[in-house]
């Protein structure tokens, strides 16, 4: 299957989540694993991950599984993670910082090449070598460090402002942090982190104990 | 529909996103949404948008829609938002910090009651009149202020330690944030929010560009 294949939203976070299994797994010493036990440790039913796995063709072979090394090569060549994606973090807050400092995005492909705020007293200022440049000179730098991801982790207010400049500076996503819903032309690709919103799936479940 | 109904997990975020959607529509002065504009607004498909909404039986009107404000009702009924629900933050670092400040969160049904940390310089400090309490004291304060989520915002090294203490406390719920695997009882609820899975998801459409 190649990457031109569309494959809905829901489908890609699955196949986010089955790498993160695949890891686990090999990090166990296993280099096989079956669509039952897939099903298991992802907590996604057990018809839907073989129709997911059928979208990579019939390599797993019964009775032995599908090869985690090999799927997990095909999955990152789909999601677009066999090559390296540059990010910036806007808003150089606890968030931003926070987020400068999380070790989770390096195991990927992700490279955190800058920070941006509009705070003199941070401007030039480095963290987990990440340096934080002002946003005034984002649109030269954006183009200079070939900027693709922008992470938005300011306040809700200047929200809708920041991302307007990251628009108007070409980068392509943005990630957003902001309790703000943001409005950006149809050639932005938007994703939304809203931290209520993963307490509230929660509490429907609680509710149910 | 009453709130006994099982519903998976992919609905259930469904349900949270449209429940952002009526904020926005109230917002613009609107009290009905027709599920085509829903759709639109939520980058839902239209057929999943009226299977979902088809749950809250036939109170849409024909060329009238659904009125924003009753909708909003039943879905805060069904995932358990009509009540309250304490939550408490562990790790008072920059993530822990920037959660005890995120305005997301007053605006829902969740109360930030308390955060913990074992270091001696940020225990008894407040932040946004959240106090940090000693993580040794877990116990006693889970009991005595009623918590019922725990909020995992401590570095990946401690996670599953900090886990235990948070099941050991018979705290029912964790939204972790660590980019740790941890290791629950069947009764503790837990859900992982990856950074990086989020940048996952955006690299798949990026590459289509």
């Amino acid at each position: 299957m190649g990457p031109k294949m569309k494959i809905p939203v829901t489908t890609v976070n699955r196949l986010s989540l089955y790498l993160r299994v695949f890891s686990q797994i090999e990090k166990a010493g296993n280099d096989t694993i079956s669509s039952k036990e897939l099903a298991e440790v992802s907590g996604i039913n057990s018809a839907q991950v073989r129709k997911d796995l059928a979208y990579f063709g019939q390599f797993g072979r019964r009775g032995v599984g599908y090869p985690v090394a090999e799927l997990k090569k095909q999955i990152r060549g789909i999601l677009g993670l066999d090559r390296d994606w540059n990010a910036a973090i806007f808003g150089a807050g606890r968030l931003g910082q926070a987020l400068m400092m999380y070790p989770g995005f390096g195991a990927y492909s992700f490279h955190m090449v800058a920070a941006f705020d509009s705070d003199p007293d941070k401007i030039s200022w480095e963290l987990e070598g990440i340096r934080i440049y002002d946003l005034a000179d984002l649109k030269r730098q954006a183009k200079d460090l070939k900027i693709e991801i922008a992470i938005l982790a300011v306040p809700a207010a200047v929200a809708q402002d920041v991302a307007n400049r990251i628009v108007a500076a070409k980068i392509p996503a943005i990630l957003n942090f902001a309790p703000a819903h943001l409005n950006v032309p149809a050639g932005t690709m938007l994703r939304n982190v809203d931290f209520a919103s993963e307490l509230e799936a929660l509490t429907y479940f609680l509710q149910k104990t």
